[in-house]
């Protein structure tokens, strides 16, 4: 279908590209130019394969570039829909009241960022008012999932979920999925939780790593991760990008242990002290994020080296060099 | 190959009728004879089928029943192959000293159980001295290792893990693995590691859940684990569990959250603290179990009883029913 996209980042970029081998229309905007060119040149490459009876050709001649938000809003068909995977916060808050201005009746806006689930859940309500569809949707599985197929959380107005299923459907393609968590913020709620979990299965992995590497006995992490992957109590998606990090290099000589962190385990830990429930190690966790920032004690130690660069490869964040 | 086999529990009887189906031939003893009948009743239907120039007939067939340790070691060929699978600390001792007695020069034997590997350093050294082959053998997977394959972290005398290599073999079968980690005991400072992640994931999940349950969106917490296994970062091994467990019931309703712990997290705390290294959330998470044993408001929150019944789903642990 044909879908407009702003915002081509590490993920961004990828999912624009994957709905163009899909064969959907898109008609894409992003603050930086340099990022659009560099979708046009990857895509250029690309002959897309016929479908039955449909297109037959190159990505690029399914990619249209927007000059201006507004010209993105206006040249779609209505109802249009439009994706934004901006950061979540200023960014999101602008790129959204830039599309409010041109949207109208019957539109679906996405917002595939980690907003906070209280933000979807005015957005959504807001929009609704104006008849504007309003999804609220978590993306995750890192920037592999361009190829393993994306696990798709989505929230907001169900009408839009089942509208926009082919584009859904084309992101998750293998072994991806979608779901639909219920009406406002529910999308992003259940993201923001995965995202405090993962904060805490990354600082697992990173401390058991780190007693491991100063061991009394000389072992050879890559092959203790690689035998902890065949159906251990450990294994998992975070367990492989351990084994893709240390088949790199060992000892993590050259990565520097300051770890950046967005702001969903800190949301985590807001709303579980909200419920009354217990929370203790994603606190832990992201404190020991905060602490890597200040204390190069913390940032100098294997566990914080290992959560840094973790994050590195499956999200393709930048690591600070040491 | 032929082995004894000593310790007939929930991974032991498990692992002794893998290798009865494997054709190997094995003799049995364990301190409760209600054990060995039921692996005789289990393994009496089970035909095996034929190796190309081997054994045909049934699993039993392949069974022998020792009436004392001694009389399991002395039936055995020479070099003999003992495998021990008891609990660890005080039964593992009383075992290995009674198999001490009678085993000879070149002699094998293997503490599969979760030994601290201080103590099978100490055995390995000891039992060196007098010319016997000591492993220590971390056994992973859980129960459903059974069929999946188990995995398998081996330390302690090399020539003896390339001696017993069919038998690891046969229980890695189809997707685990083995591997030598060193002498002495390298192989349970490895599982001690693995279990001190366990413990961090399991806490992790059950505290995201936790929040989930009582999140202000009705949310079906089966169709956010179902989704999360397609390739999200959270995905694995614990997940996969988790979703056995909510698509039993999604209150966990008929569940104590009194979270049991054996040794291998506060070992890895303790060694972590000898090394200096980062160890919070781990032992955070030592500390919840201890607490849900305690004190009623930890073990009636649903992360205590997530953390409770994901053991039992791996490991046939019980339950404690409220």
């Amino acid at each position: 279908m044909q879908l407009g996209f702003i915002g081509l980042g590490k993920m961004g970029s990828r999912m624009a590209s994957k709905l163009l081998r899909e064969r959907h229309d898109v008609v894409v905007w992003n603050r930086s130019k340099k990022a659009v060119e560099e979708l046009k040149t990857q895509n250029s490459k690309l002959k897309i394969t016929p479908l039955r009876q449909g297109f037959e050709g190159q990505a690029t001649q399914k990619l249209k570039v927007a000059k201006t938000i507004e010209e993105l809003v206006k040249s779609l068909e209505k109802p249009r829909v439009i994706w934004v995977m901006v950061t979540a916060g200023e960014a999101t808050e602008n790129v959204l009241q830039e599309i409010g201005k041109f949207v109208e009746k019957d539109d679906v806006i996405i917002d595939g960022g980690n907003s906070y689930f209280k933000d979807t859940q005015r957005r959504y309500e807001e929009l609704k008012t104006k008849n504007i569809k309003f999804l609220g949707l978590g993306v995750s599985g890192g920037i592999i999932a361009a190829t393993n197929g994306y696990p798709l959380m989505a929230g907001g107005d169900k009408s839009a979920y089942d509208y926009i299923k082919p584009v859904l459907d084309s992101l998750a393609k293998p072994n991806g999925a979608h779901e639909y968590f219920g009406e406002g913020g529910a999308g992003h709620f259940v993201k923001m939780i995965h995202n405090g979990i993962e904060y805490g299965i990354m600082q697992s992995l990173g401390e058991g790593f780190g007693v491991l590497e100063k061991a009394p006995y000389k072992l050879d992490l890559l092959r203790v991760a690689g035998l902890w992957q065949k159906g251990t109590l450990v294994s998992g998606f975070m367990l492989d990008r351990v084994v893709e990090v240390l088949s790199k290099d060992q000892k993590l000589q050259d990565i520097s242990g300051v770890i950046e962190e967005s702001g969903e385990a800190g949301w985590t830990v807001e709303q579980a002290k909200e419920e009354g429930v217990p929370i203790e190690i994603i606190e832990k966790s992201l404190e020991f994020r905060r602490r890597s920032q200040k204390d190069s004690r913390v940032s100098a130690s294997f566990a914080a080296k290992m959560i840094a660069v973790l994050r590195q490869v499956f999200g393709g964040h930048e690591v600070k060099k040491r």
